[in-house]
């Protein structure tokens, strides 16, 4: 039994403006319109038994949108959620998830710990990998994968391996992101990898070590397991209080670093974190002036090694070099490629000033689709409304705004004061300030609604709830 | 008397994104929100007498667009136009001009020819040019404005002066557009100046002139001339067919290169024809580190030399030289300063494909206000729409689309098959496909609506005038 855990976190501050703190770094879509997420589940699903689950752990603000990630893969297996109330770092995640395989396949049951938001392109290879970390990972031994590094990298952590086991090597030391000299012994020696953040161990494994290495760790984690309500559903939700108190600390340093069962096996799979825009634009091809254009209407004059992650406009670039665009809706970067690691200091700053742009997209998603907000002017607002089928927003009630809804695709279903009415497409209802109000879409296609708000104020707080079905009310 | 003659054309290509073919660059706003047309004739206005009038030649395109910039300065003088058919270089129009105003104030009487995208900062310098000028004019000279080179410009054409007149110099020669070498000698010299394209001649004397040095360009002026209409309107439209037969032939070639009657005012008054976003960056100040924002949320990180002209979204430079962003709502435009004169090279290439963005902005401007496309999906297409005061659209009716107006500022009078309604602010409409329909502004403040349209075919082109103010039916 192999259950894959993903771990699903991260803001990715530097891959701003398209992740960000409320659309993080998984949820980032390629080239292909898949996210990152997806492609994780993709993979972690096909090396698993049929039989078992796949666990999420994710903060409890991304639940909705992980759902819907899982839900495009279509996998055979159960698909169970862990809820941060909060983030954590690692080691607690990896530890309540342990508990839950435990409990629910038994201690020897392995689990396949894996982040959200990397990218592997040689499947096969992946799935040798498992299959090697497994046996290893039945023997007891908390497996790591090591990547076969092609470059003096000084962004990653490195693996220094030892004696050679079946299937994989011991692990002599974990030493910390080197300098770039260091960086090229390493490369030099042979016997060094970057450390993936992916691992292989079983659930008793995993737990005794804990134990031993990080006791104080291991005791408040159990505390906090405890304290989860339902340990039989899908959605197990972790209570604030206990989690707070599990220290914030990564299983490498609470244990890989320290326990003596620590094998790593070797693996050369096309492995990117995808940590920068750097590295996104190494998955794009080309032209013969060494430009790059992900999406969207790129014209290049007199221009070179440029990469252009569009998104609809028009983006020209004229006479420069070594540049890297990324358009978004709402918010433009232009980043020298040496310095793309910096875009972390951009959302820094945006954040220090409370600047919407570090945290929401001007996409909004919600448990029952999304919002778009089109426009803003004195008294008005207008949003683009999408809502999945089946799904329905809250029974509500706004103090000082109407709505004006037009259906342009699918159907609504209406609650508008004591009416109860369907608006089909090129039909349009009103909502009139202090009318309880509930938007449903009862169809099988996506419903797309334009709304016009009209009002003195028109903030998102404006909102009474009075019954939700995700729990909001 | 002294008659302003604003010649109002030019693409100005290299201004793109937001100089275009539908907006050109005399409508181009500066920080402070005037355009350049709008400070042109403020500049113009100043130094003519208020008897007069101020004479604006432009396409006919621009006709409704220039008459509102000129409201906009709220002059004294009377408002004239002298509406092209086609782009006709600057003899014909100085010609029909002259024309124009021999016939209404004499020949005796003075233009001053100025084109409406440029930048003049001290009026005062202009205004005394102004009177030199108009002294040599009045000795029967062709007087251009020399501006006093302040570096080596190899973007502009000499004026080569000679012997000293009365507020002036004679003109020797006028020099083509040099290389590098050459134009640091003509600032060493000191006798050459940058020709200005601007003019102060008697209505007698570039009539006189023309008719010597370029006989048949003064012939073919003469009979289109004669061909307009209604010579004592303030709107003078030029016939296609008698406008295409006067030769394609700028001032300079046609007459100021040959006759013998030009002089030259030098000036020194904070001249600038804004020919590229590199001469527009000048009009901002610099932070410490040589950074620029003309608007927007502008965050540099580690950058340095890097010009932002904003357009409310978020743009972040991270750790870039020696650049020039400019962004509009549907293009974007990356620059080295070195190669602004490239920028029309995008243009080409737009026009080439007939991409909208070479033409259009988002914002569409028409004689009764403007609209917004704020976004197209399948089947429907949502736009604000602005009418001003006392502005009314054609009656019209579509085949293929239906509309939903929703009015969020002002109040609407709306004709919508048989009814005539009035439709105040949160207030809505329906407009089924098929149905005559006429929407008006009858109030004092302007009217805001947002536009729902939804039907198979939503291109502008599905339209039937049945009655328009502006002639368009």
């Amino acid at each position: 039994m192999l259950i894959p855990v993903i771990l699903s976190g991260g803001a990715g501050s530097r891959l701003w403006p398209i992740s960000r703190e409320g659309h993080p770094k998984p949820f980032m879509k390629l080239a292909d319109g898949e996210s990152l997420l997806l492609k994780t589940y993709r993979r972690a699903a096909a090396v698993a038994g049929s039989a078992g689950e796949i666990l999420t752990v994710t903060n409890r603000d991304y639940y909705f949108m992980s759902k819907d990630e899982l839900a495009l893969a279509k996998l055979p297996q159960r698909g169970s959620f862990l809820l941060e109330p909060m983030g954590r770092n690692t080691a607690p995640a990896v530890l309540l998830a342990a508990h839950h395989v435990a409990t629910r396949f038994g201690r020897d049951a392995l689990m396949l710990v894996l982040p959200a938001d990397h990218l592997i392109d040689q499947q096969a290879r992946f799935a040798e990998a498992v299959t090697a970390a497994s046996a290893l990972a039945r023997t007891g031994k908390l497996v790591t994968f090591g990547i076969v590094p092609s470059a003096p990298e000084t962004g990653f952590g490195y693996i220094e391996s030892g004696a050679e086991l079946v299937g994989g090597r011991q692990v002599r030391r974990f030493v910390e992101k080197p300098d770039l000299d260091t960086a090229r012994g390493y490369l030099d020696a042979g016997n060094f990898y970057w450390n993936s953040g992916m691992f292989c161990f079983s659930a008793g494994s995993i737990l005794d070590e804990m134990a031993k290495h990080a006791p104080d760790v291991a005791a408040a984690a159990e505390v906090c397991w405890k304290s989860i309500g339902a340990p039989d559903g899908s959605m197990l939700e972790i209570a604030a209080e206990s989690f707070a108190a599990v220290p914030d600390i990564s299983i490498d340093y609470a244990v890989m670093e320290r326990s003596s069962e620590v094998a790593v096996v070797p693996a050369d799979m096309g492995w990117s974190d995808i940590g920068s825009w750097a590295a996104m634009r190494e998955l794009t091809r080309p032209d013969d002036s060494d430009n790059r254009a992900l999406s969207g209407d790129a014209i290049f004059v007199d221009s070179s090694n440029v990469y252009v992650h569009g998104d609809g406009r028009v983006v020209a670039a004229v006479g420069v070099q070594n540049l890297m665009i990324v358009d978004s809706p709402d918010a433009l970067l232009v980043v020298h490629p040496d310095k793309a690691q910096d875009v972390k200091k951009v959302v820094a700053q945006l954040k220090k000033t409370d600047h919407d742009a570090y945290k929401l997209h001007r996409t909004v998603t919600r448990p029952w689709g999304t919002y778009t907000v089109l426009e803003e002017g004195p008294q008005f607002k207008i949003k683009r409304i999408e809502v999945k089928p089946g799904a329905s927003l809250s029974l509500q009630m706004h103090h000082h705004r109407s709505e004006h809804w037009i259906v342009v695709s699918g159907m609504a279903k209406v609650v508008n004061g004591d009416r109860e009415i369907f608006v089909s497409t090129n039909e349009s209802t009103y909502i009139p300030a202090g009318h309880k109000h509930r938007l449903e879409n009862p169809g099988v296609l996506d419903l797309v609604l334009i709304e016009v708000q009209s009002g003195a104020y028109l903030g998102e707080d404006d909102i009474v709830r009075f019954q939700d079905i995700y729990g909001r009310a």
